[in-house]
């Protein structure tokens, strides 16, 4: 009995101090050996037989004790103490022959694989040849002497690809079990898992070590996953799979196809009720919903393990505001339960019910969302397109841990067997994946790199499919997408649903309790009326160089390309009232709410054609002795004066602005009539003036001195006093290395944290990131890219240097970031404990990084469960 | 009489305090009338005299007192207190109305340009058409009354240009006057001085206030100035020009031919003995070179002014061997007097005296050095061809202060007039910019661009002459150049002359003193071996892409095209004997001493043809019909595989080590096989092994891995123990931010200043220096390039951050730096001030680096005036 009073198999743990030792040192710790001894003794005494004692033996199951983990993914050895004498003495005390040695070739498979390394395929081999020998449709059908000579055959694959025999010793199968257990800890995707679940490596793993309980014992046995509500939905009630005449391995392996749970209350009544009032006593206990791993030996029910389940975005929003609703945590609890990917998730737009043809196959819906892809049959294959960008469908008869480097890289994923607690499922739904699994209707065939329909369709490697994981159905070709229902919401507020409601209940509380304001980076009226319909309370980012483009590129090459003077004031001036327009309609759709707008900040060549290209039209032109268009001839002179070996490290930002004459007149001038315009208009203009890439205060104070004349002309013109706070974009390493300085000049900072990132690590996004981020991320050289979470080492204490060195300097500066990191949730608790102001991001971000932004005021409240 | 009892006309000092407050806020400080009001009255007192009291006017000079100065630069004002009614006053008291008008017109026309910004040309023109009127020569021609007409010439010219009449009110000349000279500080000449000079803009000027005394009453009157020693070669001996019946502008202004001082010997003995007399006095007051500004009034000697004398780096080093000798002063501030810049300056060649054919001019030889040329006839056009690239020679009749952007620009000033002492000449000398000057047998013509020499050759504007300012000798056309005596003496030990003789003990003296160690960056046995004669202790930088290029070029190419581990592994075997060899000979070169080698660093396609030509070409070729190499498609395709858009931040140092296999292993082993074969030989090699462009200790963890197994098997090979540190640039704002932890896998830190300097800033060399350089140095956002002088406030402080934290988690930790920077003077001195254990320079620049290393160490010792 545990402490809740849950039946429980007696045992013991081996705490996580020895497998770090272990791990870190590659040697066993000295007092390992004397303190396993301690342990089984007593579990010996308290279970009145010993270890693998040849009449009566006592066998153990060796499992991860690990929080962080997912089913399948650390190694788990049952039967332990079983041998070639102690399975005959368990064949006689349980009565059944088959039995014990369908325990016996359980452990021989386990331990091969797990300690000894032997392929498993080459067991599943000999599998698969009895079966067919013997007709046999699965393992049950399989007697004692099937099993029997299967022991042999799995020891005799073992000596052959081992080298050494299968350990007859109870004591040495169990002290090296725990080690293998310990060294999953460092398998591939075991790092892999913690590397996307931000999990330290370091942390290791306890080992748990039970008394076995047997589901194998016959119809009246089995073993089966549960969780206390749906994972899928959070919807409360008991929910799961069971499998009879099993153990627990089989239930997420899928080779067999489990039932619903809710068959077990036909088949044995009693152990469920009993499963269903345990279950919520560990939710009462946890406050959360749990996963539980069961047996059911001879009709008795024990309880294996649990751990917080892992479940899909919809149901940590519901589950988070039932478990507020019951009173069984608070609101800051609950929100801290959820999560900003959790939210971008829910926002990912739907299929089409309207556009949807005739499905190809229905499976279990085990993780929602829609997802769009090219079939491929392996993980290999899954990764091998994914780096080129192409987006995949991983389709496998059922996934193992191995295919989760596959599953990474895919949109989707899309099994032919298992159920919802399947490894394909759970490990979807914790990575927030669209999964289908359990599709009986089709059949794949991974060899020939195909998948058959019922209706005889056959599917090959590269053909698209839509993958709809809510409605657990899969569609030819691509299906087109609208809002999902969180979207809706969010746009408009409708409460289309329960998960809706909780979502927004979660939001109100994140805005609520957080310090950090929220702003869009927004470039037109329509982002910016987007962004502040999903809460942006104001913009971070205008950037006035999307409004060089399009039709008024022309405008801009002669700009560029003037020779004299007046040419280029000539393009400017007819650029001027564009812009204006540009600037009023923005402040339009933010009035009230700060705008702070760019100077223009690329090099200029950006706005001309590219200059390789355009150099061999003109040359095949010319070879053929044609004639180049002057236009074209003139502008690829202007391309090779303009270009530049670096163009990141080049002339932009305010270098531009100090060395074109009238440059950064004409766009201060547009915003300050727009100003001026919105003013008139009754309106509460708030544009604030960024000037970009500044390195040094005396480059803030000559353009904030330009800035200053030309408001103040035009206030003088007009008879409007235009006031915008004037600030800089913290981008360059020695912006922050002088903030202190460059704070007199400014009235607030907003750090790029995408170009801050590339000057401090010296690597251009566009450059690098195909050519060695994958092998970084490989080699452990990043935990994640520093373009997605920003680097708190590197970047990040420049930006904490530069927040306290400008507030020393100007106190009230003002600060924030505008760079992608504003709506990434790891960089968000981050700025917030560097004390900014404000974060900037996408409009379509603003709602994640609300909730963010209020998550990351609970601090001490790990929240890393529920991710 | 001054306190060493020299003749010094009685006066007073206005505070610098008082200009700093005028500059900074613009405005009179509170209390600065009434301080002159009393300093005024007081002088009043001692003289006996009012200003400008009309029966018998006090007059008084006004001129700045700026230590950090040099003639011309400041604004001075000669004869306030004269005006209408006073200069008849003064007439009557001196018996010359001559003199009285004389010095009448000096002061409206030094007071108009001065302090009424009237353009000067238009007194000069004034003053050319009354002398051709009166068929003049000089102004010595001019009699009382055509002085008294210019004198209303001139104040009508004030009135046209000014809008306002020149004051008659002797305080208000002698108020405004003083707030001129403030002003003369921030003029555009004095702030481009101080910039080269390195001089803070923020010190301002104090004013000295004197009683007139006047050079101007007669032949037994007369201005000149002196030099306590020969300010071009250092010997001993009064030197400088005098100017018989003028006042003290002349002599600079070089309006009249100025007369070897040693003229006045004869002419006046015994004011010569007495100058004679009091220059030993302020040499030895001084301890140190000065020039003094003095004036006969009628057989009177006084000393008007004395500042310690700029020099040429021949008299710097000269004058502090003797000083030191003489025991006037120690050897450390012997050290202190002279500097790298003049070390180099000793070290550029001369010109081949057998190649010199006719020459084309002779001159006074005013400034040492050889330089050739354009021509060029104006300070614009020098700065504009120079901007370009091209290598100008200044030439003008005689320069003033508003040519001092040409002369900065130019590699020499040839001038038509004036001697030693002379604007051109002084300036030239302060700057090391060759300098010939008072070339009499050539005519200047300014406005047509030209000069014509005696036997009618006529030398247009971009014609190339040289220039030798040792010799005071101009040639038609490029002469050859051969190496100078200081570089022969460095070279092979040869004393030459007594300069020579005072470098080698400036060196010695800083090899005894300094604590940094100088290496040099090489990258062949040539280099090496020279450097090593410079006194390099070893090798910083060995960059290995140099032995990639050249005829090994197709090899590289190979390697980078090779589409299979095979091809590639090929290519990098070919390679391997080429990379010892090269090994080989630079530890042989540098036998005993560290020889730092770092890594490929350079991204791969930098060996690749440029990919714009070669695109152009192939096109070309096939829109012509023809055929192009297959070799040419297959490396254009290669070139477009690898094209990056920023190289600089692309996949190059280690990056590029831990992702294109077996290029470190080939760079280890041949460093390792090198060191094998030099130990056979008997040998030390010391070489150390040095991964580029790390950002973080993960990098260098791989890399490190990966030379410590090679160089084991090397080992393991040969049988002998192969011992390299392994270390790595700190050339990125990570890598200094997160050094504590780099540190843990490094033995050295070297830093890459230049690649520092472009992330930290954001800037790439290529591109920028160009683009906006010359306009960010003319705006005042650096003060010198970051490239040539280390920015402190930011690449420093990371260098700061780097060494403090690197050393905290290493102690031991060996620190240096192998960017450009470790050869230039004032960033030495900082690296000497953060700690650092060594600088490692161009072999050409170790010389330098050394005695600035020595220098470093004389902490308090004010080196800037001899600079």
């Amino acid at each position: 009995m545990s402490r809740l009073g849950l039946p429980v198999p007696p045992g013991f743990t081996v705490s996580t101090e020895a497998c770090r030792t272990f791990l870190t040192t590659g040697e066993e710790p000295a007092g390992l050996s004397a303190e396993i001894s301690r342990y089984l003794s007593a579990l010996e005494t308290t279970t009145g037989r010993l270890l693998g004692q040849p009449d009566d033996p006592l066998l153990v199951s060796v499992r991860s004790g690990a929080r962080f983990s997912m089913p399948g993914m650390m190694e788990t050895v049952l039967d332990i103490g079983l041998n070639d004498e102690s399975v005959l003495g368990l064949a006689k005390v349980s009565g059944s022959e088959r039995f014990a040695w369908d325990s016996y070739r359980r452990l021989v498979q386990m331990y091969g694989t797990t300690v000894m390394g032997v392929d498993p395929a080459l067991f599943d081999e000999a599998m698969t040849l009895l079966k067919a020998a013997r007709d046999a449709s699965d393992d049950l059908r399989l007697d004692a002497g099937d099993l029997a000579w299967l022991v042999e055959t799995y020891k005799r694959l073992i000596r052959d690809e081992a080298g050494r025999d299968f350990p007859q010793s109870p004591a040495e199968q169990l002290h090296e079990a725990i080690l293998a257990v310990f060294r999953s800890w460092n398998a591939e995707r075991a790092r892999l898992y913690r590397r996307r679940e931000h999990i330290p490596d370091d942390l290791g793993t306890a080992v748990t070590v039970q008394r076995m309980v047997f589901g194998n014992l016959g119809p009246d046995s089995g073993s089966g996953v549960a969780f206390t509500r749906d994972p899928a939905t959070g919807r409360p009630g008991l929910y799961g799979d069971y499998l009879p005449n099993a153990q627990g391995e089989d239930v997420v392996s899928g080779v067999r196809d489990a039932v619903a749970l809710a068959e077990l209350e036909h088949l044995d009544p009693v152990s469920y009720r009993r499963l269903r009032d345990h279950a919520q006593t560990l939710e009462r206990h946890y406050r959360d919903l749990c996963d539980i791993e069961f047996t059911i030996e001879r009709g008795t029910l024990w309880m294996l393990q649990t751990r917080v389940g892992k479940r899909t975005a919809e149901a940590a929003f519901a589950i988070a505001a039932e478990l507020v609703e019951e009173g069984l945590i608070s609101a800051d609890e609950g929100l801290a339960r959820v999560s900003g990917d959790g939210l971008a998730r829910l926002m990912f737009p739907r299929f089409d019910s309207a556009a949807t043809g005739e499905p190809l196959a229905h499976g279990v819906p085990a993780s929602p969302g829609a997802a769009v892809g090219a079939a491929v049959f392996d993980s290999a294959e899954a990764v091998r397109r994914a780096a080129t960008g192409e987006k995949v469908v991983l389709v496998r008869e059922e996934t193992t841990p191995d295919d989760l480097p596959g599953m990474v890289a895919a949109q989707a994923v899309l099994t032919g067997r298992g159920g919802k607690t399947s490894h394909a499922a759970v490990v979807a739904r914790g990575m927030g994946k669209v999964c289908v699994c359990g599709a009986q209707d089709i059949a794949v065939n991974g060899g020939a790199r195909r998948f058959t329909t019922r209706d005889g369709t056959v599917i090959e490697e590269g053909t698209v499919v839509s993958v709809d994981g809510s409605a657990g159905v899969v569609y030819l070709g691509p299906v087109p997408l609208v809002a999902s229902a969180a979207m809706r919401y969010l746009e408009s507020g409708e409460q289309a649903d329960s998960v809706v409601c909780a979502v927004g209940r979660a939001l109100d509380h994140a805005d609520a309790v957080r310090r950090l304001e929220v702003r869009a980076n927004a470039d037109t009226p329509e982002d910016a009326a987007r962004a502040r319909r999903f809460g942006a309370q104001g913009i971070g980012l205008c950037r006035t160089e999307h409004m060089f483009l399009g039709e008024r590129r022309k405008l801009v090459e002669d700009m560029i390309v003037a020779r004299t003077d007046t040419d280029r004031d000539q393009a400017l001036a007819a650029l001027l009232p564009l812009q204006r327009k540009d600037f009023t309609g923005l402040l339009r759709a933010m009035d009230g709410l700060p705008v702070t707008i760019r100077l223009l900040d690329p090099p200029l060549h950006e706005f001309l054609p590219e200059r390789t290209g355009l150099a061999v039209r003109i040359a095949a032109i010319e070879a053929a002795g044609g004639q180049p268009e002057p236009h074209d001839v003139e502008l690829l002179d202007a391309v090779n004066r303009m270009h530049e070996e670096n163009p990141m490290l080049g002339l932009r930002g305010v270098r531009l602005g100090l060395v074109v004459p009238g440059l950064v007149t004409m766009q201060v001038r547009a915003i300050a009539e727009a100003v001026v315009e919105r003013t008139r208009a009754g309106g509460s203009p708030q544009a604030e003036i960024m000037v970009p890439l500044v390195g040094a205060v005396e480059e803030l104070r000559l353009a904030h001195e330009e800035v200053t004349r030309v408001l103040a002309e035009v206030g003088g013109e007009t008879g409007v006093t235009v006031r915008c706070p004037v600030g800089t974009m913290i981008e360059l390493p020695r912006a922050a290395l002088t903030a202190g300085r460059i704070a007199e000049e400014a009235e607030f900072f907003s750090f790029g944290t995408n170009d801050l990132t590339q000057t401090t690590w010296g690597f251009s996004r566009d450059d690098v990131e195909a050519a060695f981020f994958s092998a970084y991320l490989d080699k452990g050289v990043f935990a994640a890219s520093p373009f997605e979470t920003l680097d708190r080492e590197g970047v990040g204490r420049l930006v904490r240097i530069a927040v306290e060195e400008g507030r020393a300097a100007h106190p009230g500066l003002e600060t924030g970031v505008c760079g992608e990191h504003g709506g990434d949730p790891e960089s968000i608790h981050f700025f917030h404990a560097t004390g900014l102001d404000y974060v900037s991001c996408s409009p379509f971000r603003v709602p994640v990084a609300r909730l963010e932004a209020g998550r990351a005021t609970l601090t001490g409240m790990d929240a890393s469960d529920s991710r």
